[in-house]
Order: C-alpha cells, then structure tokens, then sequence
C-alpha cells in the first residue's frame, strides 16, 4: 500500500506497524463494506440494507445521489450489487472516475466551481424524484467541500472565505459544519427536503469523530440540530469576521426571517433511514487483528481522539513510556491504537503538512527506544499534503530544535520527508478518522 | 481530607473518586514513605536505606540539610526515627514547621530571600562536613525555587524574572532547570559538591515525570547532564530575553569561561547515593488499590502526561467516551488513573487556577453523562491557587461558551469556584506528581 515500504520496514516493530495500518485502511474501503453491509435476495426483488428492507417492486427508479471522497468506490459496488436496477444518478466526486452514474468532480478541502455545479446537478436530479423513487446516497467525508450549493445571494468566494477562516482558527468540524448548513441548500438535511417523496437510504462511510450522521460531510440526508444562532457563537467564539453575505444570512436567520435546516422532528425525515457503513472502528478492528496475529497484546486508547495534534502526539509518548516502564496501558510487546480527528491551529504562514504528520513529528522528538509510531490519514493525503502521514521512531528527529522549529511553522511535512519518514499512498479510495498505530516492542 | 466533602460526594462515583484521590495523597506522604523505606537496626547501629545500609559508626555527626514541599514531613519522619542521633542541619519549607532542625522559610513558586537565605545557610552547614559526616538530605519537589543560591553577579530579582518568563513560557520543568543550574551555587549538584568529603544520602519525594533524581528540586545532590549551552538554547528556544547578569553568565559559560555544574563522571559522586522515596507511581497505585476494591476496573493511562493541560483534559475526554462505547481503555465501572505534570501556556493576563483546573474544566466541557473527574495537584496548591483542583463532571459546565472563555483567559479557577467544583485541601504535606482520578459508571 506503502510507497518505497522496504525503506520504511526497518524492523519488525515497523512492518508491523505498516502492516497494521494497511490492514485497517483496507477494512475501511467501500467496497468492502457494502459487500459486508448490503444485499441482493436471491429473487432479485428486495435489497437489505444492515437489516432494513427494501421492497424494489414500490419503486420505478432507482437513483443514485452523493458525494464525497469514497463516494466513488460506494457508487461503484453498487453498481456492481444492483447493475442495471439503477436507472441514473450522479456523484461529486475528489477526482474523476469511471462510473455508470454522472462523475462532477468537486474542489477539497476549499469548494470551487465543480462543487457547486455537481452540487446543483444532485438537487436538480433529486427535485424530479417522487415517491416511486428510491434514492440511494453515498455519503462520505470530503462532502462537504465536494457538495457546495451556496443559498441564493452567498457566492462560492464567500463561502470558500469562511470555510477557510474555520479551517485555519481550529474549529472542530461539528463548529465548522454549523456554519456551512446555514448557509447551504444541500448540507443539514437540504438534500433529503429536496427529494421530496421518494425514500431516500444515506449510505455513510465516517470520517468523524463519534460517527455521528449528521456531521458526515455535513449530513445532506440527516436532520440538523444546529441553528443560526449556533452558527453565530461559532463565528464569535473563533473571532472570525464572514463576509457581508454570510453575516447578514446568519442575522436574518437568527431573527426568524429565513427557512432553518430542517430539524429531527421535521416529518420528511420518516421516509429517510441513514446507515454507517464504515466508521471509526472499522480500521481500527481490522488494525488490532493484525496486531494480534503476530501476538502483540493490544489496546484502544480512543477512536475519539481530538484536540491539537502536536498534543496528541506527546500524549502517544506518555503512553509509549508508561507501557516500556510498567506494561500499561499495553503489555508488551503491543500495539496501541488510536483514531479520531486533530487538529491544527495555523499560524499565519505555515509550510508542508496536516494534523497526522504534526502527529508524528512532535511524538518522534520524544519518543523513547523500542517505540515506532505510524500516523495517518486514512484517505492518504494529509491535510491535503500529497503525503498520508508518516512513520516515526527514535531516530527520526536528529535536532529536537530543528523539529520544533518545523512544528512551530507548521512544516511537519518538509522536516519528515527530509528524514525519509513520509508515507506515500496516493489516495486510498477512502476517508474515515485518522489512524495510529504505536508498535511498543521494548 | 477534602473541605465540603459531602457537597462533592453527589454520588458513588464522585465518592470513589474522592477516595482515590486521598488514598494516593496519604501513600505519598513523607512519614509514610520513610515507614516504608528507612529503618534502624536493633542495635542502633547500622541505618537501611532502600537496601544499602549505612554505618552509623563510621560518622561523627549526622547532618539533615534539604529543602522542598514536603521535606519539613522527612525531617520529621527522620527525627522519630533517629531522635538524637541527628546533631543538626536546617531545611527550607514553603511554610513554618516545628522540627528538632534549623526551619528556613522560602517563595515558591517565586524564590524569594528567605529562600536565599535558607539555601546559604545549608551551603555553609555542608562546607563544615568532613568525611566523618552523614548527610541526609531531604530533598523535594518545591526545592527549586525554595533553594535559591544565585551565583556571584545574578541578584535573586534577576533570577525571579528569568524564573517568572521561564514559568510563563510554557517551558517543561527540565528545561526550566537547565538555566537555573547554571545560575545556581546549589542546583544541579551544587550542595552535594558543597559538603566535600561527606557521605550524602539524597532522599527524594519526585514531583517530576519519570522521577529522574537530577530533576527534582533541580538536583542538588545529583550530577547535571545539562550543559550552559543548554541553558542557552532553552532561552532561545522560548525567545527568553534574560537579565544581562544571567546572559553574559551563560555566554562566558558557553565559552569555557566558568565553573560547569558537576557532570555525572565527577568523582565527588562516589560519596553520594540519592533514593527517590516517593515516585509518580505512589498515589496512582495507592488509588488504584481503593478502586479495586470498589471492584472497579483500573487502567493506568501513564504517569507522564504532559503538555498543554487542557489538551490532557480533552483526551480524558476521548477516553471517557470510548470506555463507554466499547469498554476500553477501561472496562465499566471502571477507573482510568493518569500522573504527570501539565503546563499550562499563559496569556498576557490571567485569572485564578492552575494546570489541574484547567485541565478539569476544559474536559468538563464535553464530558460524557456517567463519568466524573477529579484532577489534582497533590500538593493542595494548584499553581499557586489555594485550590488542590477541582471535581467534574458533565453537569458542571452550564454554558460552554462562558466555561471557553474562562480558558482563554486562565482563568478556570474563578469558573470552576462559581460552579462549586473546587476542591480544597489545604497544604497536605507532600508534593508529587499531580493525580488524575476518571470514574466512569456508564
């Protein structure tokens, strides 16, 4: 999976580290999850769904409307699952593909016009859809920049300028998400309100923290608790000043004088079932598996793990030595496994890098002997650098000051490949929560 | 040992919790550690110390020279256990003590001119040893600033700036160390180098993550492993602009131009043997005993986090969280235990509290319905405040945006106080590493 992997396997402890997070990276694919998830009856005339049923004969069509970085790999097996029982659809997408539905290829992690046009192209498709519709949806991270409708008088500039702003203040994405729904016809809900009567099935692979629904790339199919004034405290709390459009949006909505996202008691929503297809366990499971082949006891620190990634990585150190010093949280030899999502707080000019890379590097100027750590984002580009994340130990950090230095520019990225510590994998075919593996052979 | 213990103990949980936490403040107390680690033999000739027996014969006289928190509770653990075998010696305390020994009462966590005084007074005691002395030294967390000895040339005021930037600076306690060593007669070796060709036994309660003896109090009967180039580079790291006394000291240092601490090839070590007493497991195991028997699951997470106190917080957070999903780290119930020192980075102003404060309320923000926390310093000072920490759990934190602000203002302990989740202590008389206690119940 692994770009040059014989230069990165220097041990045991780091194959097993790449070994781990290749087998974790593979649970997670799409189409490996709708062949564990989805099925066709013999008779070809009902389709399971993790335990619900569809009846295909209530239907005359049969879409497909979605988006997001696995997107394409989930429209694909269903293509393969349900063949020519789909009569259309389209897809955004984070690069082109060949599919049997429509490809619009979207603009990550900043919306451009492709996200817009292959946004309007799902709500279009969607409007024509009536109870004798069955619209499936796969919905994955990356949607929400890939799915960009701004609301009428809200350019794509605009949005793209608040979407940065929260991207670099360190705003969860839950405080991003509540922003962009209100001011979006397809986020929180918008796509499902847009399908009308038809019976709509979000098919989610989860890139966030909790696997919330809602949160997937900003839940086009899911009922949106948040609110304008929500997305007003957000704006407030990081101290970000949006563009006229925007604010005056959130003013008018907070007032009462626009259409709110519709919420959980909204009716629309009993013809509309959501299921997570891959969540924040999934790579983990299948990580731990592995581990515990090549009999290593194992431990999950939490797939919930979020906050500034530097941080996390120190905490990574902290259990690294605990574990040499008295066999806990980890026996061993063992492997401790973390998922979720961190962050990093930008300073105002930062070099190469992304949350897992940042990881790594602050673990590696502490991490003590007979302790590799592997850290990556699962879609294989970390924050949107061309590198999944990396693989540290001991020796990767020659001049503490000189890592520092990197971290406090924000250029993770550029000290780690200098070290020949960068992972490669071009992009995996799917987006869930970031991925540790910390191998602790004493 | 908590006031107001009934308005905390709202539950079993918030009681476990409590009794854990006074569980492990008594196992670190200085009196029971010397129950447990010194001892006479019959005779009265011959004292045991962690196994190595000293003579009693081979002295004329049996000196008690130290300084920290908790060394006024050693010296009077010495004095019950050799009454007058002891002929002398003084200590430095952060508060008057009644002892059979010279009391001294320096600042902490600034030094102030008691804490010169004091550390003079030991300098000259240890100048009168000879080879027929027994030195026994107290020394504890604490010790730092409470023996302030600045070099010829740096005023105690010089050294309180350079302390007060290092403090604020968000620098860990080793590199804090590094520059007070090098401005110090006392530190990094200084007294033991003082008390020529006696016989010293450093006995140690750590306050420091990992218990290296050379850390605690800053060493002062330890070899120092840091260099004035160290010195240096801390202050670069932090862009530190220190008193010229001390900048023009560590310059001529660099250069060869003045006296190194001793290094840890010295032969004056030959003499001198240092015992950590108290260590960063003792309150957590102690805890730990009192949750099993509450038939609680345990988990250490380690006993050396560090970093950002409120990102720490945030993790126990995700740990929480993950063990009421799917029972790991901890099974349910189940206690998670967690030492270390976190630092917290101060703004330009600042309010009440301290690391174990910050680190509760940042995580009492998200913190999962069924689990309390309870963060303590286990001296019963959380930086500085007259708080021990606080007590939380999800319904502490009425309105995140206030309970926000209040971090971003330091000043967690006035939020905390408002909401009556304090905890106080008073000054318990021992001082390690702080003490997280997380009872999860589901």
């Amino acid at each position: 999976m692994f770009e040059n992997r014989e230069t990165h396997a220097r041990s045991p402890a780091h194959e097993l580290a790449l070994d781990c997070l290749a087998a974790g990276i593979e649970a997670a694919q799409p189409e490996v999850a709708v062949a564990r998830h989805l099925s066709l009856s013999a008779d070809g005339e009902t389709l399971d769904v993790m335990g619900e049923t569809y009846d295909l004969g209530n239907y005359d069509r049969v879409l497909v409307l979605g988006g997001g970085k696995a997107a394409g790999g989930l429209a694909r097996a269903l293509r393969d699952l349900l063949g020519d029982r789909i009569d259309g659809g389209a897809v955004v997408l984070d690069a082109p593909a060949d599919l049997t539905v429509e490809v619009h290829v979207g603009g990550h992690p900043v919306p451009d016009e492709g996200s817009v046009a292959g946004a309007r192209r799902l709500l279009e498709l969607a409007h024509d859809a009536d109870e004798r519709t069955l619209v499936l949806a796969p919905i994955t991270g990356g949607g929400s920049a890939l799915l960009a409708a701004p609301v009428e008088g809200v350019s794509l500039e605009e949005l793209r300028t608040v979407t940065e702003s929260l991207l670099a203040s360190g705003a969860s994405i839950d405080e991003m998400n509540a922003v962009r729904k209100h001011c979006s016809a397809i986020k929180g809900g918008g796509l499902a309100r847009a399908c009308g009567d038809a019976t709509v099935v979000g098919l989610l692979v989860s890139d966030v923290v909790g696997d919330d629904p809602a949160v997937v790339a900003s839940g086009p199919t899911v009922p949106d608790s948040s609110t304008f004034a929500d997305a007003r405290a957000v704006l407030d709390r990081y101290g970000i000043d949006p563009p006229d459009s925007i604010d005056e949006r959130i003013d008018r909505g907070v007032e009462g004088g626009v259409e709110e996202t519709p919420n959980p008691g909204d009716a629309l929503f009993e013809r509309v079932s959501n299921h997570v297809l891959v969540g924040g366990h999934t790579a983990i499971e299948a990580a731990r598996e592995v581990a515990e082949e090549h009999d290593h006891g194992t431990r999950l620190l939490s797939a919930r793990l979020r906050g500034e990634a530097a941080e996390a990585g120190l905490t990574h150190v902290a259990v690294a030595e605990e574990s040499l010093d008295t066999g806990e949280p980890v026996t061993i030899p063992g492997v401790v496994l973390s998922g979720g999502e961190t962050t990093v707080t930008l300073g105002d000019t930062y070099g190469e890098g992304g949350p897992s890379q940042e990881l790594a590097l602050r673990a590696a100027i502490e991490l003590p002997e007979g302790a590799v750590l592997a850290s990556v984002d699962t879609d294989g580009r970390d924050g949107g650098s061309d590198a999944a994340g990396a693989l540290v130990d001991a020796s990767t950090v020659e001049d503490a000051d000189e890592a520092r230095d990197a971290l406090a520019r924000n250029d993770a990225g550029s000290y780690l490949g200098s070290r020949g510590a960068l992972l490669h994998s071009g992009r995996t075919g799917t987006n869930v929560n970031d991925l540790r593996v910390l191998v602790v052979s004493g």
